[in-house]
């Protein structure tokens, strides 16, 4: 039933890339448009045709997509032209895509001030640009650019302008709130009305995320009958961003039992997809996400742990596997024995509720969080400590000592340099090892040093890299002396990543014994023997 | 009109501080209750006494507060006590706090399951805690966990579980959606439906973001009648979050037309009470947070730019200053000047717009920005910037070079030490010092370096404690090398704080560069005059 089949929109390549900050090049957006039609998005809008070489190009590089339409964006026609003769429109349709979205002006005032045409001529404009889109054998969509704001100026040009495009063939009319200002209940209004003369299964809705709603009007024009949704990975997009579709399609799917494209075997995927935008982005996920947060599902405290593993359902509004997440126990000083056996369990460590070196395991963590750890945050840290406390982990080399040096001082030139530099002694296997190295700062030197030392031996560090380098001062309500809490995100050549945490009254002790985690969890799963 | 009032509590102190890898101190959460109660914000939740020690001693550290409440959170009595009687129910009551929120179960499974008693004996769990509450002076609140599961299951059960709060006397029964997975749509149904036995003025709301709907969600309730709303700052929470009040008072103060106890001359302080939170936290803030981030009001450059420039109500859904934002034209830096103009005149330094210096200062705080700077954090930095640009900050000393080193190694006695020192050589008027000195780190060493040497010329400097230090790492996206932020919080015994600045790619020369300010910033507002 047509009805109940909601169309799922993606224009993170062209309204996410707008993003200041985002530079997708060809390759990006070709790994991008491959995820979202491996998900089952219905329409893959790639770029612009004509607006800059990396659109021009990408149509041409996508590969044929398995269960994507792919969309080329752009403007009605200028004023003036005729809709066959206006290069921006050429550019559009005559890119390698099946469908076409032409944007166009719905806000009397827009079209009076910044258009600065005659209302008629708008309205002829989108009718010739919607026409010759049909003609040319393209799938059209109209995005109906301020159209709430427009409806709320002058509702009867509003309607004018998006007849004009239905009639002339359009596909589906995409309303937008281009400026993010409006809330649901308006949103649910305004759409409830509109589907009175254009029928909701060829409505789309699109929205900015200016009031932190994108999602809930999405919703609510589907609830007044729309049944197409324009949004983004992650919610990327200019200002606030637009509507997220990570966190939409759960919903649509799992909670409101619509049919979209993506089957529901693929939707563990979304997981995987939201993760690859912030890799090719360079930027850390959140880890708060709706759904494929890694937070999403972490549950914290002893009790409720416990009771998350009685019963999750009663605990997880829906269950982590349908999208691709897994639950995740918490651990902290509030932590008690089951939430530790689950995530002993979770990394494979299977253990007797009885061994006795469970409650010595706890006790080690419960001592370690009071002196500063925060094991929360750094999985990689604790696991190193659990999978040592069942001795699995191989003891890969042992410092012996390190001296740090940083000298801030005129050179012979006169100009200001300055100088780090690290010495270390270290026993890889039986073989001692004295190196020097200098570096970026103090903390890069001793990296510097340490890879100098063990990558002959460890040739795998060499994929590895320093990622984030995170210092907080503790200072304990007693009085006692601060201490240091540094926190190293390494990261793979293949893109994981692993946070390790480092504790000391001393900045330097603290930042060793976080790189040090960070290479013994790289060396145990690749995983390398020790010397 | 009381129907007209919303009234906003703020968790951020209690679930807020629940959240993997939050870790509060009581410095942290005495300044952000102020913050709070700055802005206006009705009920301020501080903590759970009894939970932990730093709860503890927040009730006792808080200042009397001009415009909230303070609230103690905790549970009702346990199965088998009387409510006078109850350890728990005790510690929450006799903390220094006007109000007391107690957080009961609605749902009946959650009754059979995880508190295993009898429903009945909830029932009088909830009302003999309620009374005791009300018996002991306290103004109390209900907060009826899993409340919509609850409703969703057994609707009578979950309506008999407020009722006993309501009718024991609780002035607010905050409808949880603890699970955070219920929609706007049936948040709003079922407020409706409750708001038939308890008047709405009597109702609170309080959600998570496990869609992304938490501020929706909030705005549903509204709708139907709930007067009180539940949330945190930048909506920090366990899982994906809490109702995001930063977002949420906008919105029903300038689109809903909303009383609230935010006078609107104090909205403009939102932007900084989110900021304030981030840097608590050691985070950057979300460039993309609805009204408050950086790229809220970001436009592109160009046409848009102008036009925006012309006529910015037709592109905003709100004015920025209304909620202490700024626009930002990326192409333009118009904006720039007359911001810059009213940041002198702030600080007390009166400019001709003419004024040649002007621009120089503008371009020095771009370059500045560029390399990572982030001003807005450090208005001390920036101040010592602006006064610098206009001649009036004398030169206290002169740092000629430093030299730092970091040993760990055995000591004679075979035990692990580490050893930090600092020499430096520096001019103070025309005197050349050298002097070395210790620290539990190197820039404990440095700092203790620097104080040594210029104590006997200064001695208010002794007042002065280095009170925090943060450390960031910048990878800037056009692959150049990766720059180190130190951010240093300085403290007089007087109570006044400030944070200084210091970027480089050495981490040695970013916190010389910091403390280098901090030490300035402190001697120009006691008035010293340079050696």
């Amino acid at each position: 039933m047509t009805g109940d089949r909601i169309y799922l929109y993606d224009t993170t390549l062209r309204d996410g890339a707008q993003t200041q900050g985002v530079d997708f090049g060809v390759a990006d957006k070709v790994a991008i448009a491959e995820a979202l039609d491996g998900l089952g998005i219905d329409y893959v809008e790639a770029g612009w045709p004509g607006a800059n070489p990396t659109d021009d190009a990408v149509f041409d590089a996508l590969p044929n997509l398995a269960r994507s339409r792919v969309v080329a964006f752009g403007m009605t026609r200028r004023q003036g032209r005729s809709a066959g003769n206006d290069p921006g429109l050429s550019a559009i349709l005559g890119a390698r895509a099946q469908a076409a979205c032409l944007v166009g002006k719905t806000w009397d005032f827009h079209v009076d001030v910044a258009l600065a045409v005659p209302r008629d001529e708008n309205l002829q404009m989108i009718r010739d640009s919607v026409a010759e889109g049909v003609k040319r054998g393209r799938e059209v969509l109209f995005d109906a650019e301020h159209f709430f704001d427009g409806y709320a100026a002058n509702p009867a040009y509003a309607m004018q302008a998006i007849q004009a495009a239905h009639e002339a063939g359009a596909r589906w009319i995409v309303l937008c709130d281009t400026n993010g200002g409006t809330l649901p209940d308006r949103i649910e209004a305004v759409v409830r009305e509109v589907a009175k003369t254009i029928p909701g299964d060829k409505l789309g809705i699109h929205c900015h995320n200016d009031t932190e709603n994108a999602v809930a009007n999405s919703l609510a024009a589907v609830r007044a009958g729309a049944r197409m949704i324009q949004g983004t990975i992650n919610g990327l997009g200019e200002r606030c961003g637009n509507a997220n579709l990570i966190s939409l399609i759960p919903t649509l799917v799992l909670k409101m039992g619509f049919e979209t494209g993506i089957a529901k075997d693929r939707l563990p995927r979304l997981a995987e997809v939201s993760r690859l935008l912030d890799r090719r982005l360079n930027r850390p996920s959140n880890r708060h996400a709706a759904y494929v947060g890694e937070a999403a599902f972490a549950h914290k405290g002893g009790l409720h742990a416990s009771a998350v593993e009685k019963d999750p359902t009663s605990y997880e509004h829906v269950s982590p596997d349908l999208v691709g997440n897994k639950r995740h126990l918490v651990m902290s000083d509030q932590a008690g024995r089951a939430n530790m056996l689950a995530r002993l369990r979770e990394l494979g460590i299977e253990v007797e509720p009885k061994d006795k070196r469970l409650p010595r395991l706890l006790e080690d963590v419960k001592a370690k969080e009071f002196q500063g750890y925060a094991f929360d945050d750094v999985p990689a840290s604790f696991e190193l400590l659990a999978r040592r406390a069942f001795g699995a982990v191989p003891q890969y080399f042992a410092l012996d000592r390190f001296q740090i040096q940083v000298e801030h001082r005129h050179n012979a030139k006169g100009e200001l340099v300055t100088v780090s530099q690290a010495i270390i002694t270290i026993d890889i296997g039986n073989e001692r090892q004295m190196v020097v190295a200098e570096g970026n700062g103090p903390v890069d030197a001793l990296d510097a040093a340490l890879r100098k030392a063990l990558e002959p031996r460890y040739p795998t560090l060499a994929t590895m890299n320093l990622m984030d380098y995170k210092v907080r001062i503790l200072t304990p309500q007693d009085g006692t002396k601060a201490v240091t809490r540094v926190m190293i995100e390494s990261k793979d050549s293949n893109g994981k990543h692993w946070a390790t945490v480092g504790v000391s009254p001393n900045i330097m002790d603290a930042s060793f014994n976080a790189l040090e985690d960070g290479i013994t969890y790289k060396l145990f799963h690749d995983g390398a023997r020790a010397a």
